[in-house]
């Protein structure tokens, strides 16, 4: 399982990409300008609802400078999207959210744009607006979608009025349960929409060639999912579209899903000129694709001794004004609003519902964070209700090697109790000071390395190093850097041996992408088995070259060992000059386990691979005049699996950490009357590094059979219990749980103050 | 051998890269510029052989806007070559030959560049220079490479003094054959420098990452030779140079090696910044890498009845001031001497001399249509001497299936019977009329298919189309329109639905690259063992799902037959988003046939791969008043093996033709005291399409072992007999050989005036 050598995975290691980026000369995809290329800019809707009763583009079109103006009658009439096809690229008649696209015009340079923008004449009749999910989910309520049937949509995707989908998850009788119990606690919980807060805003640069195949340059996170977009939308065949991925500033989920490649490819066909495409921090943060906001209400029986005996939960999920990621979200919300507990009875049903908001996207842990504050601020709450130590309590009803998961599948390689008990003692649970005004919260979880399938090419360079070739992008993880170790390790290189090609889909292996914590996991098991076809093919040219039999063969410091000679990988490497290249080709797949079927309803992700398990404690102070929350120390403890490079693990621990205490304590897109109030930087709030204290980093090492060397996925964890560590810990110093995202310092001293 | 189908293969489909071409879309090497760019531009020596005293850049440094300049002080002391390292990036104590470069500079602008040029004071003390190659073998003569003992050579390489390189090849006892023959003829003949003749000149952009990675966008033809070059001048492992082909307007071989690559990589790395480099025409004819000037003699005995019974030949090439691909050119001329004859006695001998003019590169065909128009135009003479018809003549001597070639190889696929029968068929041959000043001549040859591995990647798209990615680039022949034929046709698929990915060395397999006649061949070989690959996981993956037997499968019109079942390559293709990847290779390695080591000495290539056999007819006029020549008809019948794309292959025999016409006619870099007289393409002569007239094609399929379906190499054959079938036309037409290339109106106006 474990690498043999171990000298270069397990190392820390400087990432491949580390230094272009520090000095300045990594590529992004806003740096990419196309020779002759004009500036795009898109009109968007201020109202949240309305009907579209004119568009006139005529004077825009007419302006010096504007080579291309575009509404929804110049664009094929398409529906595209991910579960539900509910997206047009352009309002048609109906408007649904401020920020709407309504026209799109291409010019010599920004400002024509923008001053084109301005000639657009538009009216629109205001239509009677839905902010609130719950108001969307009542009998009467009007419909946002009332094509809703019309719309294609994937098959396990349950949908009906304003929902744009439902799942559920159960076994057992909660009913029952609830009636037999000790005790049986209920609370709501609600959370805000928070921006992916990535650096680079999304961008792209379009060109058609004369084949018609579209060329797109783009800082997506999916570049196989942005060209099959861009197939439904421009109704061609995926391999007509090219998507290149220069470089990524950071996406986190937020750009999973198109950005502005859409507009930039029908402004270039119009124009028959390149075009090129950034966002704005105001359209970021207006249009962009967030983390939904959400309403949890779970429901708790337990024993006396606080063991649970029955949750249920409902998760409704705000998708904003169309589906996007919400039904997969709400759905995934139900593993994790069980949370890494043993529930013999459960009844639990996620609601994705249309509102005149934002679409909303996925964000690191599509859910995560806000299930977990749900179930570990409830945790506690029962805990102290019944007196026994928050640590204790979980430990009592934590899942075990062997048991089953909410879907019926066995759990394996579970760590959780050693993660909790590592988080404790690091974070010195068991000497806590009765001191006012400071507490230690601990909270934990459990989350899936995402599936699907990777593929990488790899050849023997002439001076004996090795290009890597891979569809998954550099999203700014470190994840390929990760790959690249594994593949050096397998065939005794140093990592600097490894040279990663940027992403073509022309040309580079379809893989289902950097997102779900699955990069490093699943392109290096496939670079594991590349470097097999590999070995294959050198130890059989070796073989027939020095009459050594392959089977005794193996790679050492760069060398095939046959016996008592050492032949150099380069050596052998140029004789590809005259004697056959060395390529190779490595395909992995990690298949999801056995689950039972009759758990589970209209579930897109109805169990999870190869989870992992962590858990949080922090120490707060708070500030009893101002509310205000000040971190002490914060310690994770992750379940890895295995530490391909403990440095850039750490560095998604600290990073991920960072966003969750983001959405913690700060972060919010505010809407007021459909309309966002903190569309700028200054007043939506991230957090900066002053804001985040050191956070203490413990890698836990539990083998899985999957991945390479045994990994896990780490990438998405760590942003999922800051808010519950934080919560539980506010409460530890005040005695009072905030049950709502952000926990501002204004609600925590309004609680102080006595107000509910 | 031939393929099953034959819907793609063997038709004549549109070249891929043609429409892009044709609506002036397509990406040249010439077209990047990058952000930021420089300018290059190289100071030349204008005197052929002198000291170098002095060079003073200092002025040149301080002008506004100069932002690099670079004299052999300032660049790794290396010196870099081909079969002999006899080349430095500048001249450091010695000029060679005018055109020789001595600085460069990179400039905010082209003009400021030039400026600076202009500033840089040089002082140069003149050396006896030496321009006739036969002059440099006196045994008195200066050496031009004093320390050439200490240079690098390849272990094959024989050489001494201004002898860069010495081949021979014998089998027999030619002077008891020349003692006892009916006849022995001696002739010498001589050939001119003729420039590639590429539309695109040289071009480069170069830029360092901040890892120290050079990524080069390059127009080279073979970028992986590039990148090995950049690698020697550099001293850097090859996987630090990054060698991008954007695309390239035409090489015929006189872009095989390094053109401004290294010039640009030297400056951006003085600079810090991207610098782009275009050569000027007169920078083309004066320094470029043109076909070597020759001195062929060839003495042949024969019987009473025309049969040969030996042949002794020298061929003297002028390499110029570095040997550049002159030992190898002068080498296989040899092969080409013999000709496609049983030949029972040899003797040949190659020198690649040195002289103080430019360094000389690979044209199309290297040495063939030189020692082809020594070896035919004596053919002629002969047969006229003996009495017999010129086409009776070689089918007396031409070799048979079976026979051996000159180094003892057995020679196999034999057609040039065929070739030569239908040439003089086509072209009337046996009703020529004794019209004045009009005649028809014939000419024939055998070439390679030279060897060198191939490899590529291939993918499956989710739309069921494949993406081909190969090391060779598209030179403008459209051979890899012909490889992606062979991929489309094993694969069931359309030609259209192959895409192509361009060259970068980061990630293209290695190719032994687009030279030699080899692309199609060996990439489609490649191809053809990257679709089995494919299918075997194709049926593998079937297999699985539907219960039938893998070998019991077959692709047909895009599907997976498998019993009475038709899967789409496009639904399997589609399973690779949650099935894995869909990726395959192939390699191809054509080794060359046995030989016999005692019939050759110090000779690089000393036996042909796969050889093709062609013969060529004309029908001219001659104006007795003018000397100018008129082709009223051409006819080429050349053994193409198997015809992948009869058009693109009409296309490289019009062009290939078209090129010979102009060596056979008008094209000559004319030297004066060692400076170009007609460095512009004015003056230097190519032949336009008014000069040209219709070629007629015929394609002979004599099907090799070795090739896919059985295809020959067909690039450079076109352009061997030209010369020798003009000039055995003009013979017929006015009893008069011209034995020097060009045959210029002057030349045979001088001739029927009775001079030499």
């Amino acid at each position: 399982m474990r690498p043999n050598q171990n000298t270069v995975a397990g190392r820390r290691l400087p990432r491949l990409d580390g230094a272009a980026k520090a000095t300045g000369r990594y590529v992004y995809g806003t740096d990419v300008t196309l020779p002759g290329t004009l500036y795009g800019k898109v009109l968007r809707s201020d109202m949240p609802h309305a009907r579209l009763t004119r568009i006139d583009v005529s004077a825009a079109r007419a302006m010096r400078g504007v080579r291309a103006v575009i509404t929804s009658a110049d664009v094929p009439q398409v529906r595209y999207g991910n579960a539900v096809k509910d997206q047009t690229v352009f309002a048609t008649d109906t408007v649904r959210f401020v920020g709407h696209p309504l026209a799109a015009v291409a010019a010599d340079t920004l400002e024509i744009a923008e001053q084109a923008l301005s000639a657009i004449a538009v009216e629109l009749e205001p239509l009677p607006p839905l902010f609130d999910p719950e108001a969307a989910l009542a009998p009467d309520a009007p419909l946002l979608h009332p094509d809703w049937q019309d719309y294609v949509a994937l098959p396990v995707i349950a949908r009906e009025g304003n929902i744009a989908g439902r799942s559920r998850m159960r076994h057992g009788d909660v009913e029952a349960a609830f009636a037999q119990a000790h005790r049986v606690y209920e609370h709501r919980f609600t959370t805000a929409l928070q921006h992916a807060g990535y650096t680079e805003p999304r961008a792209a640069s379009a060109a058609w060639d004369s084949t018609g195949v579209l060329t797109v340059w783009s800082n997506g996170q999916l570049p196989f999912e942005v060209q099959a977009t861009l197939a439904d939308i421009l109704e061609l065949p995926v391999s007509r579209i090219r998507v290149v991925v220069p470089g990524i500033g950071g996406g986190f989920g937020g750009k999973l899903r198109i950005g502005v490649e859409h507009f930039a490819a029908l402004l270039a066909r119009q124009s028959g000129r390149p075009v090129k495409m950034i966002t704005t921090s105001e359209e970021e943060l207006i249009a962009a694709h967030p983390r939904q906001a959400a309403i949890i209400t779970v429901k708790t029986a337990v024993s006396a001794d606080g063991r649970i005996l029955a949750r249920q939960g409902r998760v409704v999920v705000d998708c904003g004004a169309c589906s996007g990621s919400g039904p997969g979200t709400g759905a995934v919300a139900l593993q994790c609003l069980v949370g890494p507990y043993r529930t013999p009875n459960l009844l639990m049903e996620s609601l994705a519902v249309y509102t005149n908001k934002v679409p909303s996207g996925s964000f690191r842990a599509p859910s995560g964070p806000m299930a977990n504050f749900a179930v570990e601020s409830q945790m506690d709450i029962i805990a102290k209700d019944l007196g026994i130590d928050p640590l204790e309590i979980r430990l009592r009803n934590i899942v075990r090697e062997g048991d089953l998961g909410p879907a019926g599948e066995v759990l394996k390689d579970v760590s959780i109790e050693e993660c909790l008990r590592r988080a404790a003692d690091a974070i010195g649970w068991h000497d806590r000071a009765a001191e006012p005004g400071r507490g230690k919260g601990i909270a934990c979880s459990w989350w899936m390395t995402t599936g699907g399938s990777s593929a990488v090419f790899i050849k023997l360079n002439g001076d004996g190093t090795v290009a890597l070739t891979s569809g998954a992008v550099e999203l700014g993880t470190g994840a390929l850097t990760g790959a690249a170790q594994i593949l050096a390790e397998e065939l005794s290189l140093d990592l600097e041996d490894v040279r990663v090609a940027t992403v073509d889909t022309l040309h580079v292996p379809y893989d289902y992408g950097a997102q779900g914590s699955r990069t490093a996991f699943s392109v290096g098991n496939a670079c594991r088995a590349a470097a097999a076809d590999l070995r294959q093919q050198l130890f059989a040219l070796v073989a027939a070259q020095h009459g050594v039999p392959a089977e005794e063969m193996m790679l050492r410091d760069k060398c095939v060992v046959a016996g008592d000679k050492r032949i150099p990988l380069a050596d052998i490497a140029r004789q590809q000059y005259t004697g056959g290249g060395l390529v190779a080709r490595g395909t992995a797949l990690n298949p999801p386990p056995a689950y039972d079927p009759a758990r589970v309803e209209n579930h897109p992700l109805p169990v999870w691979n190869t989870p992992s398990f962590h858990a949080h404690a922090a120490d707060v102070s708070v500030d009893t005049e101002t509310g205000e929350v000040t971190i002490n120390r914060y310690v994770v403890a992750q379940d890895v699996g295995y530490a391909i490079n403990p440095t850039y693990i750490e560095g998604q621990i600290e990073g991920g950490v960072s966003q969750g205490l983001g959405q913690a304590l700060s972060e919010e897109i505010v809407y007021q009357d459909g309309r966002v109030l903190n569309a700028n930087l200054t007043d939506y709030k991230m957090p900066t590094s002053l804001d985040v204290p050191p956070i203490e980093s413990i890698l836990v090492e539990c083998p899985s059979a999957a991945g390479p060397y045994g990994a896990k996925g780490v990438g998405e964890p760590p942003c999922i219990e800051p808010p519950a560590t934080i919560a539980n810990a506010v409460a530890a110093a005040t005695g009072l749980w905030i049950t709502s995202l952000p926990i501002t310092a204004e609600k925590i001293l309004l609680r102080l103050k006595g107000e509910p």
